[in-house]
C-alpha cells in the first residue's frame, strides 16, 4: 500500500521531506497546499512533480484521498492545525517544537479520539545508529552504567545580520522558543532517549543570550536524572555543531553528527577509553570501538516508519508519549530561564 | 645554573615531577623529606637516587643549599607549609587545589614578600600545544570570535569501594573539594586561560553526588563571561575522560587529552566546521585542521621553565594571579553548589 501524503505549507524545511518521500516505495506525496496562490505551484514543480496544488489548507484537508499530513508550519500556529488535521482523520507528522506541553496534550488527545497517529519529525531516533548506540549503553562489560549524556547543538546563523532579523526563528509570535525548540529540542530528545524516557528529576537552563523578546539565542542547560545527569549548549550564534557523548562508567561513546549524519546513507561513532600510562605521565586513549554503520537515509526511514503505521491500521502510541515527555522538559527550561537558572522539578 | 630542588613529601603524585626532573638539564632534585623515617629513602630509592632524605619538612627547609620546594600534601596542610617554604625563603611549586582563595592570597603575599616564585602545578598550560591552539583562537577569519568551552574531566576511581572508601580525595579533612579540587581545577584553569584570565561575571555549579560530608564526587558547573560561556562536567564515578572543545563563532577546536596528553612528547588537535549538505539532509563535517605537534614532555617543560625562573632571580608575578583567579572560582562554585546551584557574581 502507498500512503497518500498532503503537505501543509512550503517552508523551506518541505524539501527535506519531499526529498525522502522520493527514496521510498510506501508513500507518495499527493498533494501540497499554501495559503499564497502560485506558492505551492512552483514548490511542487521543484520538489515534487505531479502532486497537486491546493490554495488553502482546507481544501486539501476535505481530499478524502489524502490520508497523511506533514505540518511545517512556525509553532505558533501549529496547534490548531495539528487539531484540524486530526479532526479531519488524518495522520499526523508536524514539525517540532510544539507551542507547549498542555498543547501537545491537546494535539495527542485529539489525534487518539480521532484513532490516528501522531508523530513529531525528530530524524535521528528512525535512524539505524541509534540501535547499535542502545547496544553499547547497555554493555555493562565494556560501557559500565551511563552517567552523563552531553551534546552540543549550534549553528552560526544569527552572526549574519540579515537572518537575525528576518528568520521566523528569532521571532516571538512564530517560534518563541527559539535556539531552545529549534536546536535544544534535539538536546533534550536525545538525553531522554538516552535514559528510556524516564522523565528528568529536575533540569535548569540559562540563556545567555537573547532577543528583546526574550527569544533564546545561546544558552546552557542541565538535566539531572537522579545521581545521573545531561547538559547541552545550543546557540544561534556559535559554530555550527552537532555532536553528542554518552559517558559510562567505564567508557565513553562519542559521535559527530547525532542530529543529521555528515554522510547520507553512513552513520558512524566512537567507543573509547582513557587509561593510565607509566607513572600518570600519559593519558592513553584506547578506541574500543569504531563504527561505521550503513543505515539508510535517517529521513526516509522515518518516513517510511510511520508510512508502514498508517497502512497497518494500529497506531503506536509511543511516538506521541516521547513527544510530550521532550516538550514538557523544554517547559520546565523556559521556566528555569525565566527564574534565572534555577532547579525546576518535574517529578 | 643547576636549581637545587627540596620535595615535602612522598605522595604518588611526587613520582612524576621527579620523573620530569630526570629529563631536564636546569633542575635536579637534591633532597626528599618525609614526617616518616624510612619513606623517603624508599621514594628516593625508586624515584630520585643520590638525593638526600630528611626525617623532617623543617630540616629540609633548613637546608641552605635548596633553592625551591615542591609540594604534594594535601589540600588542608598546604597553606601552613607554602608559609613556612616563603618564610624560609625558597621558591614555591605547591599542588592543586589550594584551601581558599583567601589561603592562596596569603601564600602569594608571603612569596612575594620572599622575593620567591609561586606556581601551581597546573601542567598543560606549559604544553606548547596551548600556544598552537591559541594562535587558532584568535584566527579570526578560520575560527571567529570564542563562544564557548565545554570540557570533561572525569576518572571513574570511585566506582572501586576500596578506592572510595580511602583515597584522600574522598575524604573531608584532606581534600574537601573532592572532584571539584582534583578534577574541576583544570576545567576552570582551561576556561580561564582561553579567555585570557578576564574573570567570570559570574559562575553555577551543581553536586549530583557528594558523601556524606559534601564532598562532591560527581558535578556539573557553568560560567558565564558576560555572553560567552563555559561548562563542565567533572566526576569521580565516569569514565576516565580528559577532553575539551572550544567553541568559536565559525568553527570548532576539540582535543581528547587537555589535562595530560596521550602520548609522552607529542599533542594533537583538531579544527572542524560542520556544513550544509544538498537541501539540508547531510551536514557534513569537514576538517580545516588536524595538528599533530611534537611538543616534549609537558611537565618537565614546567620544571623548566620553573627552574629557568628561580636561575634568572626575576619573578613572574602571572603564575601566582592565575592560581588566585582559579582558586576564587572554585570558591564561588562551592557557593553555588551549597545554594542549590544558583548563579554567584564575581564581579
Amino acid at each position: 500500500m502507498v500512503v497518500q501524503w498532503g503537505i501543509l505549507g512550503c517552508a523551506g524545511i518541505a524539501r527535506k521531506f519531499c526529498a525522502s518521500v522520493s527514496r521510498i516505495d510506501n508513500a507518495v506525496i499527493a498533494a501540497v497546499a499554501s495559503r499564497t496562490a502560485g506558492k505551492a505551484d512552483d514548490f511542487i514543480a521543484e520538489n515534487c512533480p505531479g502532486s497537486k496544488a491546493y490554495a488553502s489548507y482546507e481544501e486539501l484537508l476535505a481530499d478524502a484521498s489524502i490520508e497523511a499530513v506533514y505540518i511545517p508550519v512556525p509553532t505558533s500556529v501549529k496547534t490548531e492545525l495539528v487539531l484540524k488535521v486530526a479532526a479531519a482523520k488524518k495522520h499526523v507528522l508536524v514539525e517540532k517544537p510544539l507551542a507547549s506541553a498542555a498543547d501537545v496534550k491537546l494535539m495527542i488527545d485529539a489525534c487518539k479520539a480521532a484513532g490516528v497517529q501522531f508523530m513529531d519529525n525528530t530524524m535521528f531516533l528512525h535512524n539505524a545508529r541509534q540501535d547499535s548506540i542502545k547496544s553499547v549503553l547497555s554493555d555493562g562489560g565494556m560501557f559500565g552504567d551511563l552517567r552523563h549524556v552531553d551534546s552540543t547543538f549550534s549553528i552560526d546563523c544569527a552572526n549574519d545580520e540579515a537572518w537575525a532579523a528576518d528568520n521566523i526563528r528569532m521571532k516571538r509570535s512564530l517560534e518563541p522558543l527559539g535556539c531552545l525548540g529549534d536546536l535544544g529540542w534535539y538536546n533534550v530528545r536525545l538525553t531522554l532517549w538516552a535514559f528510556q524516557y524516564s522523565l528528568p528529576t529536575s533540569v535548569s537552563c540559562t540563556y545567555v543570550e537573547h532577543t528583546e523578546e526574550m527569544v533564546p539565542t545561546h544558552l546552557m542547560a542541565q538535566m539531572r536524572f537522579g545521581n545521573k545527569t545531561g547538559s547541552f549548549m545550543c546557540s544561534f550564534k556559535s559554530a555550527f555543531r552537532n555532536s553528542a557523548e554518552f559517558v559510562g562508567s567505564k567508557a565513553v561513546l562519542s559521535l559527530e553528527d547525532f542530529v543529521v549524519t555528515g554522510k547520507l546513507d553512513a552513520a558512524s561513532y566512537k567507543v573509547t577509553q582513557t587509561t593510565f600510562g607509566a607513572k600518570d605521565e600519559t593519558f592513553p586513549l584506547v578506541t574500543l570501538k569504531d563504527e561505521e554503520l550503513k543505515t539508510g537515509v535517517q529521513h526516509a526511514k522515518l518516513v517510511e516508519t510511520f508510512s508502514g503505521l498508517v497502512a497497518s491500521g494500529k497506531v503506536d502510541e509511543t511516538w506521541p508519549e516521547q513527544t510530550y515527555q521532550t516538550q514538557l522538559v523544554l517547559d520546565a527550561m523556559v521556566k528555569s530561564a525565566e527564574q534565572g537558572g534555577m532547579w525546576i522539578s518535574l517529578q
